[in-house]
């Protein structure tokens, strides 16, 4: 079966000198995906009408569907929506709901509205509007020659409310498509070469419609196993059951046999066990706090976290003795140990956290930049764990804080 | 003059399936942009062989430099290496530096070197070696008609040291580029429409060569004005005259004339009236101490966070009365208030913040979903403010920490 074939163009000048990091299309490309669409490309192109125009062209000639983001707001710089209506012919005509929505948008907000925000209001009269509960610029489709382009505004959250409220269900509908299903098994621990090695043989005898990839990540490894088939669920069982044969053969290094995030990972081991977690975060700078938090239903499993940048909060809220930082130094197996205890009791949590380390460099410490110490502790135990970390202030916070993660994962799962 | 113009290809299955985020490309253009060199498009291609040469072809077509990511690591889905050494009639032979360099990483992380390293040594013999100090898989550099292909790896900060160490230098000396100056204006208050609205007769007048864009984010809108001109001195003094006089008129919401995030204007702020600050976050989670602490040097003007996310966490650390809690509700004027006293008192600050809110749906608070309360407190009063954010869970909080930022600011310089 061949696949509905999608093309992705994002505008703006802010994408080609690197102010703005697009995300939009990944989100989407993410969307179509599991909707068994298939991205062909992805380009991004300036605020430029034949720039656009180019993009467009050769959009047309190899895809079914045209994704367009960016260029459809209210200031002189958003050039998309003239142009497209002039492309498909045809002419700007004021739109009654969208007009009565763009002011229903500034009077619930209390301002003025502007002359230039009637012309939020203006659709192509070759268009169908697409609505945008999120914002004031209405979303586009367009057709021509059986093939879909649409338009959408570059600001993300605008651009997901249109997706999911207008465009994926209307895919959904017009686009009989193939199967296509992916299966991750994160690891950590190990190199991609060292686990390809290990796997070389299972990955040789792959059918040919089943393909992997290795996507190495801040402290671990990906092996994402693509197949595409014409039946979703013989193909589901079909790429299942060879995760469980990958997983098996390296399942010391197996963290999970699924697509989350670490912070996921391990808000479902805490509910599961009933326990709740509590922090103290130096070096790490609330980051862990952060990721846990982002996870809808986290005060099921997370009471708080002391982020005891300063020596002196240390002592004071986690209750970190003076003499054992003045002994052993901030950045010490012992100081990490006292602040997961620490934590615990502060927080009056099952289980607690300690991290302290140096991500960049400073004379303030006697220990090489990049060394953070973290611990983990239950009324039991206290384990305690030393890493190095190579990288710059950012890189390092990141993995110091992936790597605390996967720490409370093995605490919990016994293998720490 | 013409501008060198340039062409960004990054190539893996995982940006088309939207499991990857394209950071690279933001960060190359980045600094590109400041070497004058010119963007002409960003391209995302699969790891197919067909795919890759297409945009190679186009790229070469249109552009002096092409700049292409991904697909060298060690492993069976990485196939740019191959592909372009047979692209450019070269074959494939060991390096004997990188070899030694490949085989030093190893022994120095104590892992053993396995056959399919030894391929990360081999080069094509058509290609400049490109040293990669943070990994195995060296950079290329290609050249055909006086056109330049450079190949890096994938990940970001392996490529990040290539272009810093073996491209920009190289770049520096061969292109003769034209000036651009980019001069950005961040401000905070109003919507896009309406500072559009109040410098129309300003930006109408702009010269031919000057542009303006309206950069919207959380919280904020940037105004960025680029110049393209021949004399980079005269450009400068010209966009950076510009950038005053639009300041001027709106001043009333501009909170920066530089491109900088607000957790470095406010770090700079503290630092230069040598105050320390401390949180108390509550639905931020963490966030607004993990911005504040991405700044290399944040230990001289911020010393911690509670992240109290509990309310028991709230009463035990940071010393909000029970009562008042009971009270008011935690979501409240009060509780904020008596947050940001209490972080000043327990983490020992000249100024404290608190922050409470309900960021996604919740049987749990009287209020609805979106109301954040803000407080700012130094010796001499406590300011609290309250806002409503509209969207999911991650992106209100995302609001929420910019606005934390924000007032925190306003509050330095007495304007809240």
């Amino acid at each position: 079966m061949k696949l509905t074939q999608a093309y992705i163009i994002t505008i703006g000048d802010e994408l080609l000198i690197g102010q703005t990091i697009d995300t939009n299309s990944a989100w989407i490309a993410q969307k179509l995906n599991a909707q068994g669409i298939h991205i062909l490309r992805r380009v991004a192109v300036a605020d430029e009408k034949a720039a656009i125009i180019t993009a467009l062209d050769e959009a047309l000639a190899v895809a079914d569907v045209v994704l367009i983001t960016g260029g459809l707001g209210p200031t002189a710089d958003d050039i998309t929506k003239p142009l497209l209506c002039e492309y498909f012919g045809g002419k700007l005509v004021i739109n009654e709901r969208v007009l009565e929505h763009v002011k229903g948008i500034f009077s619930r907000r209390n301002r003025p509205f502007l002359d230039r925000n009637m012309a939020q209001a203006e659709v192509p009269d070759v268009a169908t509007v697409l609505y945008n509960r999120m914002g004031t610029a209405p979303g586009m489709w367009f057709e021509k020659d059986g093939r879909v382009v649409i338009a959408m505004p570059g600001v993300p959250f605008e651009m997901e409310a249109i997706m999911e409220d207008e465009v994926l269900p209307r895919f959904k509908e017009r686009y009989v498509t193939g199967a296509i299903v992916h299966r991750t098994t994160i690891t950590a621990g190990e190199g991609e070469s060292f686990i390809a090695e290990q796997i070389k043989d299972l990955e040789e005898a792959l059918p040919s419609h089943i393909h992997l990839a290795y996507l190495p990540g801040p402290g671990i490894v990906k092996l994402r196993l693509t197949g595409h088939g014409n039946d979703q669920e013989l193909l589901q069982k079909e790429v299942e059951q060879l995760q469980f044969v990958f997983a098996e053969r390296i399942q010391h290094i197996v963290v999970a046999l699924e697509d989350k995030s670490l912070e996921e990972i391990l808000g479902a081991a805490l509910l599961e066990q009933k326990l709740f977690a509590g922090l103290a975060e130096s070096c790490t700078g609330g980051l862990i706090a952060h990721k846990l938090t982002n996870i809808h239903g986290s005060s099921n499993f997370f009471r708080g976290s002391v982020v005891c940048y300063l020596p002196p909060v240390k002592e004071r809220l986690v209750g970190v003795p003076h003499e054992l930082i003045e002994k052993h130094g901030v950045v010490s197996s012992e100081v990490a140990a006292a602040m997961a205890t620490g934590a615990r009791n502060s927080l009056g949590t099952d289980i607690g956290f300690g991290v302290t380390g140096v991500l960049s460099p400073s004379e303030d410490y006697p220990v090489p930049t990049g060394t953070v110490w973290m611990a983990v502790a239950d009324k039991n135990r206290v384990v305690t764990k030393e890493f190095r970390f190579h990288y710059d202030r950012i890189r390092n916070k990141e993995l110091a804080a992936q790597n605390g993660l996967l720490i409370m994962l093995r605490f919990l799962q016994n293998k720490l």
